[in-house]
């Protein structure tokens, strides 16, 4: 197995990145890493994290970089971009999957216009996994795609239902439309009509769920569009965060609450753990034609590590190849075969 | 001060509500509270909670309920509804505010049907203080308005940054318009169009925010189309119940952590207290030419009692007055007066 890695992205930049390549290979035995960037950075960062002469680890050379605040309009003036060269490896078959850690448009556009959708995909999504009392929920989309249209919802539906099950392990997915309420019949005008094409569409639709849905784990898949998607995972994530940081200052207030916070130490700890998200640790993009993994922009070298296990199971499974399989299957039923859409410059 | 509440509404039932009541009258020694709904139920439950024969309390009769799962249509078959017949007491000057606690759609439509929009007001929304690190963030729409237009953006800004100045006490609110990423030029077209309608109103807008930034502080007042705003809240809340149940089970997992947990007892307490809507209590819905406080579909007394003083201090505080002042002021510069808009069924 290969991974190819944009090392030039994220908030904390390469020395993060690089330190959750050196974390994932002291477990792993057999995967090979391709590092994409400037040369002049990643060698003396590589010598410093003692994988300068590492058998499975070797650079890719790009020039540019994409950052964290730059328009998407970059990405046509950087065609040496870390991240355009990342998965073109993909493209031409030296990855089996890549990594993308940084500016979310960026990742998003460089995947559709170098992979292209896979045949019968209207559009990609990012598919994020969330904490929920049943394991995980994954909610599509995460920011790919403001705007969807009906067609996109199905595709997400679909999309993230195979994901949930091949890499997952969860049989059968109970897939959620987000909505404003349970009932059928709520939302405007495009939720309502997305209603009814997820009831026609070859998943266990359970109706319309509610942002609480999510976490309370009762449904395995929500489909929503990338501002709600994004708006949950911001906010939940700061919430969480919030209630962190009272705490802190709860258990600081008198001697017997820092006696007892003393004692609780290995609760809190194991608690924020199962809470983190980097510890879910890569998003996959979901609907082109290769393994893609969104790393959160903030990844530490933990949240990269678990990216790159979250890359290679995927490609393992064949998630592409499966996804593809279904949504050719359904080309009579959905009326015809999926126009060719380019990269509409979204999120 | 009057306080009109629709004593049927909420999953809990006219004991909730009427515990909220009792609960208010303890430290409150001049508002009058009138309870509309069915007298055969709520004259038992009344004698039952002490309030039998209280001088500030009255019954107000309305033979109807409009149940959590109806839908909207509801409204017009059930003219003698108590949520409609709370909000006449309003727009007949027989009360100064109104309590809504039940089914979300029923409360906006009564609210919009009864008492009309505030001249220059082209449409109602809710707006939800939440917790954050600098006190709260009012978060505007909560579900009233699933498709908003850009004047509804303009508006909630507006009313919403009234609110935080008048009831809240904070000077010069900021304002933030939720997107997925803060750059401006986010977006699809309707965001940014209403990016730059935000620029040019009389509010301190500081330009796109994230969900993140409602629990951080960086804004006072966060403009949203109500799906967005539901997820938001709802997600958030079911994260923060989750955070506890994980906290829960990691506080057991041994003597020492189950010790711990007894010293931080009061800890645990009072960061729950925090951190629960109900503490916040009530939600106004502005836009409508009176006060009326919608309160959590779960809202236990507590949390009535608490939108109940919500309501006496909106009300107080002249904020339906201030909203419709500084609207009026507004119209020539808006492009023409507004136009009268009825009821649009949403949420």
């Amino acid at each position: 197995m290969r991974i190819a890695i944009d090392a030039m992205g994220g908030d904390l930049g390469p020395a993060a990145v690089i330190g959750g390549v050196a974390a994932f290979l002291r477990d792993d035995t057999d995967t090979e890493i391709a590092m994409v960037g400037r040369e002049e950075i990643l060698g003396p960062e590589l010598r410093r994290h003692g994988l300068g002469s590492h058998p499975r680890v070797s650079v890719r050379p790009a020039s540019q970089v994409i950052e964290m605040d730059e328009k998407l309009s970059a990405i046509r003036q950087k065609q040496d971009a870390s991240v355009l060269r990342t998965v073109e490896l993909v493209r031409d078959g030296q990855a089996d999957a890549a990594v993308l850690v940084g500016n979310t448009a960026a990742a998003v556009a460089a995947s559709q216009l170098r992979l292209r959708l896979v045949e019968g995909a209207h559009r990609a999504g990012i598919a994020v996994p969330l904490p929920s009392k049943s394991g995980n929920t994954v909610v599509i989309d995460m920011g790919a795609n403001t705007s969807p249209k009906i067609e996109h919802y199905v595709d997400y539906a679909i999309m993230a239902s195979i994901y949930v099950e091949e890499v997952l392990g969860k049989p059968r997915p109970r897939v959620g439309l987000i909505n404003v309420g349970e009932e059928s019949g709520k939302g405007d005008e495009l939720l309502r009509e997305a209603y009814s094409r997820l009831e026609q569409a070859p998943i266990n639709f359970i109706g319309n769920v509610e942002g609480g849905d999510i976490y309370r784990g009762t449904c395995d898949v929500a489909v929503c569009d990338g501002l709600v998607g994004n708006a949950i995972l911001k906010s939940s994530e700061a919430a969480a965060e919030l209630m962190v940081s009272f705490l802190k200052e709860e258990l600081s207030r008198s001697l017997r609450r820092r006696l007892g916070a003393l004692l609780c130490k290995g609760a809190f700890r194991d608690l924020w753990r199962r809470c983190d998200y980097a510890e879910f640790g890569g998003a996959p993009l979901l609907g082109v034609n290769g393994v893609v993994i969104k790393g959160h922009g903030r990844s530490d070298a933990r949240a990269v590590r678990n990216a790159i296990r979250v890359a290679r199971d995927a490609a393992a499974r064949g998630v592409t190849r499966k996804i593809r399989e279904r949504l050719a299957s359904l080309v009579p039923a959905r009326g015809g075969p999926a126009e060719a859409q380019g990269v509409s410059g979204h999120g």
